[in-house]
């Protein structure tokens, strides 16, 4: 299915005092790649929330490989694994700049009413454009 | 006026590779210490604002004087510092726990309607408390 | 074997606009329920570091069950999962103040020197401690 | 003198539960627009940092006159105001996609010395290139 590259570079306040990437960052590299993903679609992930469809976090896993530091660029590899019902899962890769891979996470996220916190099915409008 | 003294502790994730807290999580800090100045008024800011009235920044000033580091405990002291109107002014002092002064802070604020965004003017129940 | 309480206040900073913590936020909760974990073995991870033992995560999971809001309470309890080796495996279960389970979550994290940044075994008084 | 600009894009988990960007993290912007600037320079701040001269934020100084907003498309003018001695100090103005001022901010810093914290002047190197 659909694959999408996203580009990100290190900012200074990502890092601790390991002089690495804090791991609690990685959270929003994946949501860049994943709205970056979305985007790409030709769906506006703004333009769907603000019609009353959320998109929150289920599950996250991530494993960390080698370390990112301040100044590289990154880049978000984003797959969708299966065709979305309610929940639709992703699956990231995260490569360096010497095109080694850094990290690898899945996300697991589930299509929500704004209106009533309840779960809905995926949209036909994302449907039919994957 | 009224001050508070508000602890915390600092969190691995707020350094950065120079091995100090970096310098950006010192907003929240400062917003820590004045939402429970307002909370200790007897003012819920969680109520305040689901009824309506948002409390946006409308500037801030830092002096950065010593560093804090990881699990160093900081107490916060918040100072109002004249009477509200549609604008409220808070400042900052912070000590690190061998009660040296590490940073100073005043802020600018501004009483906002969620329904318009229009500024307000303080509310009396809010008035009356100080 | 051992398991510490570790009580939060949930930040106005660390929502988003979906009106709850935002998901990336949480690794910096396990973090903190972690290092609070080795900090009440008697052992500072602080002083740990300085002596050159880091301590990076391997892998994070992480199921989201409920939304944890501003001005929430919560409890992070961390269990250790077996005897650790060169790696430490660590559970955790967030709680809100309504005592609802609202997360739960496992890390893999590895013992590092900082000299060669190689493995190292955990070290004998973090084992007699447990 | 010189000014650089750089662009970003706003991310989700910038956002808080007024629905606009934290100003905490405006500190990030800033400091992205400053490092660039040091790196359109033709200096490598990373290097600069491994041969021991740092640059901690000595003040920062912030107006917000407009909000951002998620998937906004803002860009961080900087400026150096004047010669740097052994401090150096930017001026910062952040523009929307519609062309519309949206925050200013001053910040100082100082070039210190990794070896023993101390400042020091500004490395020729970099006063050549202004």
């Amino acid at each position: 299915m659909k694959k999408t590259t996203t580009k990100l570079k290190i900012r200074y306040s990502e890092t601790d005092q390991m002089g690495v990437v804090h791991h609690g960052n990685y959270a929003q590299f994946f949501e860049i790649g994943r709205l970056d993903w979305i985007n790409k679609l030709g769906i506006s992930y703004k333009k769907m929330e603000s019609e009353g469809v959320l998109l929150p976090v289920l599950s996250l896993e991530v494993n960390f490989i080698k370390s990112a530091y301040y100044d590289d660029e990154i880049v978000v590899h984003t797959y969708l694994i299966e065709k979305p019902t309610a929940k639709i899962k992703f699956e990231y890769e995260i490569y360096n700049s010497s095109n080694e891979l850094i990290t690898t996470a899945k996300t697991e996220l589930v299509f929500v009413s704004k209106k009533n916190n309840k779960p809905i099915r995926c949209p036909n409008y994302f449907l039919e454009r994957i």
